[in-house]
């Protein structure tokens, strides 16, 4: 059973924070996201984690706008989300990524660290499927281009 | 081990959509939730996802900003999302949920359900804390709210 | 000037109150979108103002993604906004539709009053052009939809 | 009648464009902010618009998190937007600001440019008022640390 012991190492690995990121970006909290609460809302990391892919893919040579317009969206399947501790007005924060391929899916692994300290502020694993013109692939073309990325 | 016991049971009825859920809120999609994909976006389910919490929360009698303004806040810990089939513009759909309390924690099962058909659209499993004046409580001022919504 | 007298017209309908609203939608502030104040912010009443603007539209028969889908995209032209009295948390309001037809434009007045008492909130006028497949229209298709409803 | 001149010559020099900015900002459009029609929807403007007031109060020496602490709470009163042309995905623009007060209000200047170009993409007139504990204020406290940027 390859993909449970796949399974089992990429959890291991990750709890173990032995992943090597591919990719950072630096933002900074802006205050429209923050709640009643004085925290950035739930929601708005899920906001963070999607530019950061959309930012990574753009650099490995995808754009999601123009594979949109040739009928293939990457979409979303799973979301498992870590709140360590909140971000907060004004923060500045690191966005790091590294992905691996799972069968027809891709597997980012997305973490957040408050700069400049680079403390723990949410961990990530999120899962993608690739629909070309309605229909489930295999999702060759986002593997082709992530190829020296893919762990 | 009676935590790893109860969280396969959860995982077990939750599978098998045997929980009951305690709760049920109607919503219609905005357009402005809606992104260039002409799906709704994967951050706002977790907006449906926390307005029906405090809608039940509502009718349970506790209201977020009056606990808030007492100094108590109950933060997210942990958010597993299964993304089943995208709602559209004007979809309408059903946002149910159940509560359990496991140690100093809540777990609220969170499903969606696309009408008038019942077809699954998202589940979710939501790990709450609670926060009093900084520091992690055990929760009791929510589980006496909560009292016999608990499962 | 007929436009200036015209505007001058509209003007002082609006402040007189004297305008007869044709559409009425309720909505109730959801905690997500208070921000850090304890108010709702300020970007989020465009969301309602747009959410009011697509219902009337489907009730006259005009849904925003299949015109979109035809290449007819009804677009912001100006926006003017008087904050008068900010939403909270758990508040239920009224939010308020006239419309009229300008040149090539449709003005809409949006208005939003608290509930239950409807002290006035917010009153807003939004240009709306029509573009199709690129280009400026004058917006024939929804003179015909709007029909009875223009002022 | 001053407050109806000095508003004619700041709607003259506005027009004009003869007013210098004092401070600008480089943002990209992220693509959770783009709706169903592929443009930033309308309401994400007044977030880019925030955020620039907030980073320019910052410099400034003011936060909006260390003010609202102290009971002091800029508010929106009035917002008039003119949308040029839409921003799309990807897109690069610079917000630029200025700033001058009237009366017991501030009127922010905000004007975005799409990048490298600089065509306009939108104009706005943005007015805040000071609240303190609740209550109205002269914004002094606002205005002694915009000082040197007021014009």
């Amino acid at each position: 059973m390859p993909k449970l012991v796949s399974q089992t190492l990429i959890s291991y690995l990750y709890i173990m924070e032995q992943v090597p990121y591919i990719f950072e970006l630096e933002m900074k909290v802006r205050d429209y996201e923050v709640d009643y609460q004085g925290i950035v809302n739930n929601s708005v990391y899920l906001n963070y984690l999607e530019h950061t892919r959309h930012e990574f893919c753009e650099r490995a040579g995808l754009s999601f706008a123009s594979m949109h317009q040739r009928g293939i969206d990457p979409v979303l399947r799973r979301a498992e989300i870590d709140y360590k501790s909140p971000l907060r007005s004004a923060d500045h924060f690191v966005s790091c990524l590294w992905i691996r391929r799972q069968g027809a899916r891709f597997v980012f692994g997305q973490d957040l660290y408050r700069l400049p300290g680079r403390e723990p502020v949410l961990k990530a694993l999120i899962t993608v499927a690739c629909i070309e013109n309605g229909r489930l692939t295999r999702g060759d073309i986002l593997a082709e281009a992530f190829g020296k990325y893919l762990q």
